[in-house]
């Protein structure tokens, strides 16, 4: 298929062989040997002439046409490879390819007993988010419905699009869909057949993830006048199939190429905890909208630090997965080999019922990455404090403490020292080389794989319809030669041997998730945006090991800074090591001492 | 390690994580928000401007530093992946991790029961070459010994590299360290102790691969200054330790960037068949030395048919393995994700037995690559004839005819007739679509795999003390962007899953191995090479799936165009299906009517 100069490929499985003529495609280049040999040689070394000829000569082969104007649909024909793990302990094991709703429902087995008391009997005690569970709750005794709720969303989610500046939380919402959904699952609880403890409970999707009917724009302008969305992403539709209230496409720094979250195509969402300030990106809407208590949990991409930064920030808990741990097809960065899908939300079980709905790799990831056997951690059973006891915590001090202000450090000491003491742990010293590389053989990977995808796009002139940051990305991204992109992934096989070596004797490592809480956004940002890269190297310090890398990760809030800014704690752990960090992330936010409500908090059940 | 600008990486393994130091590596880049954010923009877009501020921000950033101007000795985080396959029928299990001469034992139980009269007897036969097991029976029945024979050998080699022009089969070549070799051999056959059945038997090692104490230098005149040769190549340290005797370092095209073997730097090897022609490359001198009858096999690297190109063209076998069967450490490309280590010999049950004791994946990619047992095919059992005539040829026949002259079109469509009446066997006519995008995807690969590797090395002016088709392809290679590459990592992907499909229903693809017999070599082209992309296409034409992809193929001599230049037939496999390969190509070997004693032939054992 022809768009002008863009050509978009097939789908491979959809190519029809009975169609395919044979092409004799003879390579034209000039015959030379001798002095014209030597000549030529001399012309394609010349900086500037040489650079035409060779461009001459890939045009005329058609190269640039197969590379550069071509949509190819499917992914490189590489992952990031594992050595096989042992399994974690203290697991529930899931059926290969189970459904979602039962995967749900050994995900709520896994959990301690819930008691509906816990929140209404406190009301003196500190701040708590609303729980998938008291929804539940609410919703089997009658208490609510999920109807009743979705008109509190709407009304709230206008609310933020209306504001000057527009602050929008979602960038694609209809209230009718919602109310629709929200229809259905009321029916089939006055039906007494909810399909999972997630029925009824609201979801808000990144923009860059699939939800039928919601175009796909990664908060650009345009993407969907090329990219047409006619299902739900895989993921999506796991969350759909147990009920799950969709809301719509939440916001994001343009095409998940920003760690802020600013976005002057659609406004910029703010932070919950001090609306002059940043969410953090990229899925800024999905953290914004669960840490204002509007959805109880998001889908968002993690490429980059997109789900942990902003749940960092704004005070939720986010997990980025092992890579190829969910599916990530029908995402706009399904080709890519550092991006995940995976779940914010405000608390550590509510992440686990999310995490069980989406858990599963796709049929091609099954294969060449061998995922192990999907697992919960089953925080119910007796052994869970013996099993938290013997784990080791890898901590590089110098690394760890290396932040904008000590406070973020502080309280990530804190709470581990606050672990070691109620559990027992070790927390074992650990060097790791090459951090600079591994920054850079990360910004080249994804930065190159996003140039591919975007590439037969931005040829005729898209490309000044990016915002201004993502223009300046997408040059930078575009001058990686070919070489430095094979160099970056040399790189990464050593940053992977050593994290390798590191595992062999810790169970996790341990950082703050952000070097930074929110930062503030300038005003001058608003209607532009802004290339702040000191900003973006503080926000990104700690998350790249698990993109580059491919292993699970969980930012996990811990505190406040002396502005009551979110701190988030970092929990990596080892390739399909999820049941792992999950467990642990339980256990911190269970010893954590300090609660605060947002500043732009809505009480979505107390309204019923 | 510094030299110059080069910095040089230890191996990962070596790196002395105690005297790693933290640096906080701030990144360099300006904070713009509003008009500066735009005019940066409109600046880093500008063609030339931008060029230069993006290289100066990288600069500042030391990524050059990190990409460009670094050894990182590691390969990349990438391998082909093969979907599981089922085990061949009628083959002998090797043992993992066997020893080599162990292997060798298991491969000569495989062949056809040894008949010492076969050549004796056949004077007025067509010409054969000496086999492998025609030396082992002469060393045990003590009709020569290892040392006589060395003597011959080293007369030849001097012979050919004192010629006017020089036509040298190796380039590196130590008269004294060969016989060293022989007595020792000579003295097991005394001792009643041979290693194996290639004890005493004389093979030549391709100069990309170790093979100490000769230098490595990929035929380049300088690579011994940047890359010490310690110890040999696993495959060659296997050869070694099953007794074969190492004449030195073969002749090759440049860095093996070629498929003509032209060599402007050591002289040009030339075709056994005919002086005035080329002998194919990048494996020249390992394809001559054993087509001229001077050494039973050679070990030769294949990353765009540089084992298959030149066996084809001198009329000898050539075994291009699957991607990871053989372990390519100490080779010069050891860092590509298209090369492998694959041997040459006269005849197919030759390559067996070399085969057997290279055949071994290195430690990493077991685990990445997951190959299936190693095993061989067993020819010596009765099943052998019902399994040949169970396979099924796929072809695709507008490609196989597509070739330069009818001749070889021809020559191994006879040869497929002539099997399919003996044998029974099925050819399934079949299409293979994006063939121009598997040119394109290869050449993009290894290029640019190659270009990272040099990269370091030719920064500080060595550029210029490449040849000149060298320093073109260098020049084409590093043009390439990194979206380039990753796009061809898609198509790669896409050619993979075709490949696949097409494996569902065949068991072998057919080719011929060449579009065309051995070219002239122009006189122009000797002193100074030549750049020549038509003789390149017709020779590489149905070369690149097996590398691209990672599939086994074999070249096999089926005839003689008019002019007497020998025709090969390409059998590629499903991955790790060398076994079915060896064994078709045997079956065709035997099935062969014509065979013609070189022009330039020396019949060793006869000298004894």
């Amino acid at each position: 298929m022809r768009m002008g100069k863009k050509r978009v490929m097939l789908p491979v499985t959809d190519v029809d062989l009975t169609t395919v003529k044979y092409d004799p495609g003879e390579i034209e280049a000039p015959h030379t040997t001798g002095f014209w040999l030597k000549l030529f040689v001399k012309l394609v070394e010349m900086p500037l002439l040489g650079y035409l000829i060779l461009g001459h000569l890939k045009k005329q082969n058609k190269m640039n046409e197969m590379l550069r104007d071509t949509v190819i649909p499917e992914p490189p024909m590489f992952r990031p490879e594992f050595p096989p793990q042992e399994p974690e302990p203290g697991v529930v094991l899931l059926e290969e390819d189970g459904k979602s709703e039962d995967q749900v429902d050994s995900a709520v087995r896994c959990l301690p007993q819930y008691d509906p008391d816990s929140y209404h009997s406190s009301e003196s005690s500190p701040f708590r988010y609303w729980k998938i569970r008291d929804f539940a709750y609410s919703y089997r005794q009658r208490l609510t419905t999920p109807s009743s709720v979705a008109e509190h969303v709407i009304c709230l989610i206008e609310e933020f699009s209306h504001k000057k500046p527009p602050t929008p939380l979602l960038i694609s919402f209809d209230p009718e869909d919602v109310r629709k959904q929200a229809a259905a699952s009321t029916q089939r609880f006055e039906e007494g057949k909810p399909l999972s403890i997630l029925d009824g409970i609201f979801v808000a999707i990144k923009d860059d993830i699939d939800c039928y009917p919601h175009s796909s724009n990664g908060a650009t302008t345009w993407l969907h006048e090329v990219r047409k969305v006619k299902k739900d992403a895989v993921s999506v539709s796991r969350l759909r199939s147990c009920g799950a209230i969709l809301v719509g496409k939440a916001n994001m720094h343009e095409l998940g190429m920003g760690t802020t979250g600013v976005n002057p195509n659609y406004g910029t969402a703010r932070n919950p905890h001090d609306l002059e300030r940043y969410t953090g990106g990229s899925s800024s809407g999905p953290a914004a909208i669960v840490a204002s208590g509007i959805c109880s949990a998001a889908l968002g991409t993690d490429g980059g630090g997109s789900v942990r930064i902003p749940s960092s920030l704004c005070g939720v808990v986010g997990l980025k997965t092992t890579y190829g741990r969910t599916d990530i097809r029908g995402s706009i960065c399904d080709a890519g080999t550092v991006e995940i899908v995976g779940p914010i939300a405000s608390s550590v079980e509510d992440i686990i019922l999310v995490y069980a709905a989406i858990l599963g790799s796709s049929p091609s990831d099954k294969i060449s990455l061998r995922p192990s056997v999907p697992c919960l951690p089953d925080l119910s059973s007796r052994e869970n404090s013996s099993i938290l006891g013997s784990l080791r915590f890898g901590k590089y001090t110098e690394w760890f403490n290396d932040v904008f202000s000590p406070d973020i450090s502080n309280k990530c000491e804190d709470a581990l020292n606050m672990f070691s003491e109620t559990h027992g742990c070790q927390v074992l010293e650990i060097v790791i080389p090459e951090l600079d590389e591994m920054r850079t053989a990360h910004v080249v990977s994804i930065g190159s794989e996003a140039a591919t995808s975007l590439s037969p796009d931005l040829q005729d002139g898209k490309g000044g319809r990016l915002t201004l940051d993502s223009r300046i990305n997408f040059a930078l991204f575009s001058s990686f030669s070919a070489s430095d992109y094979v160099a970056a992934q040399r790189l990464r096989r050593r940053l992977m041997y050593y994290h390798m070596e590191i595992f062999k004797n810790v169970d996790v490592i341990v950082t703050p998730t952000t070097g930074m809480t929110a930062p503030i956004i300038p005003k001058s940002a608003l209607k532009l945006g802004e290339s702040n890269m000191k900003v973006t190297g503080n926000l990104m310090r700690f998350i790249i090991a698990a993109n580059l890398l491919g292993l699970p990760a969980i930012s996990v809030p811990v505190g406040y800074d002396k502005q009551g800014l979110p701190i988030g704690l970092q929990i990596i752990g080892r390739p399909w090591g999820e049941a792992t960090i999950l467990r642990l992330a339980a256990a911190f936010e269970g010893l954590r001492v300090e609660t605060k409500q947002p500043a732009s908090y809505f009480d979505i059940l107390k309204r019923n």
